[in-house]
């Protein structure tokens, strides 16, 4: 079995992508599955998810702009706010800067995705053990292009979890995710020094970050689930 | 000052560009000035490196693909080969698979580029600090476009001595280069267990591998120097 970490979105993924943006979309992701929510829809742009609710006026809107809560949208894109609101039972629309790119970008190709993040690390991993056939690649969706500390930590949480069960060709992204992990420090100091953890703290978000350091609190695992009735440009995540 | 890693070559260089091919372009490039070659002539294509010679015929051809010497040119991409070859003096055209790429690329906004390597670390981070004005950006020219341990951990020995040598904001690249420095081992065994430094000993070019993981062993600093009389397709790098 291969694993590849890609520390920007690539393309060609032939089986399981597991894509990463840890601060702060595929935590929230996590948490609002966690709190009960019936479905994620993905959408690239504030656009498309306003597009969704005009057909569904029952859906929840999630979604940010550099890091802000989107004008007209019920939630913005922190797992703590997430953690209080009432989401049982709805679906959530969710646009976010990175993560929910980098989740089209893999859902071109690949056989499975997965939206994994260090709360749900350790199910996320076992998973894709359980379904790949050839690859496993972890897929960090950056920050606005570049590559994320924040992610690439993440990225390596779950690549040791994998090498722990399972054997591995891996690639030089994967290594260097690991050597972040081994060598990072904790995954609160990792993620706080990023420098997007860093700019989360100064919009006074650092309960988010404190939040996306947590390791395995979650079993969920939201999974891709294409079907007739998904909206067009949205991408439905069920909880797996 | 900003210290910048980018993994993989990106755009807009405001300043300073330190180029990263360590296996094995920019590490040949130092060879072939430290051999006494009259300057180095980078071009994009085997076409565009015959195109200089057929209207300068004094020049030595030098390049690879696939790890390969091209057939025809004079030279491979070898800094072993090149300690042995007559250069003195000579014009040396370039072209490999991706550090002339990347040096192109950076060649394209940056004011100052310089090619730079492990057996010339110390000596291009002092370069580049005594010309920053801003922003010293080291670039990573990856393999085939996907991130490159073994130029990952060359971008942070050369990070870590800037960081001995000044105070400088650092950015999430230039973190995970310095982590890989710190964690990956020793040069030597960071550029063995890099897939690209797999392949080359593979290829039985395990020589060249051992040669560029060399520290500091040349004070040489390829700088791009343009001019009139640089042929079309061609950056010039001379000695500094
Ligand atoms: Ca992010
Ligand atoms: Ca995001
Ligand atoms: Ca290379």
């Amino acid at each position: 079995m291969k694993l590849r970490v890609d520390l920007l979105p690539d393309s060609h993924y032939p089986d399981v992508a597991l894509v990463i943006d840890v601060l702060r979309a595929t935590t929230t992701a996590v948490a609002l599955l966690e709190r009960g929510a019936g479905g994620l829809l993905l959408t690239r742009t504030a656009e498309d998810a306003l597009g969704v609710r005009a057909v569904r006026p029952e859906v929840l809107l999630a979604g940010e702009r550099g890091g802000l809560t989107i004008p007209g949208f019920d939630l913005g894109n922190s797992p703590v706010e997430v953690g209080e609101a009432a989401v049982a039972g709805r679906q959530v629309v969710m646009t976010t800067t990175n993560g929910t790119g980098a989740a089209w970008r893999a859902a071109q190709s690949a056989r499975h995705v997965v939206l994994a993040a260090l709360i749900n690390a350790h199910a996320v991993a076992r998973h894709a053990l359980a379904v790949a056939s050839e690859e496993i690649a972890i897929v960090c969706a950056g920050t606005d292009g570049r590559v994320g500390l924040d992610d690439v930590y993440a990225a390596g949480v779950i690549a040791e979890y994998l090498l722990a069960l399972g054997d591995f060709q891996v690639d030089d992204g994967a290594r260097i995710a690991l050597t972040m992990r081994r060598g990072g420090g904790d995954p609160g100091e990792a993620l706080r020094g990023s420098g997007h953890g860093a700019t989360l703290e100064k919009l006074g978000l650092g309960a988010d970050v404190d939040f996306a350091a947590q390791l395995s609190t979650s079993r969920l695992i939201p999974t891709l689930v294409p079907g007739d009735d998904v909206p067009v440009g949205a991408l439905r995540f069920l909880a797996g």
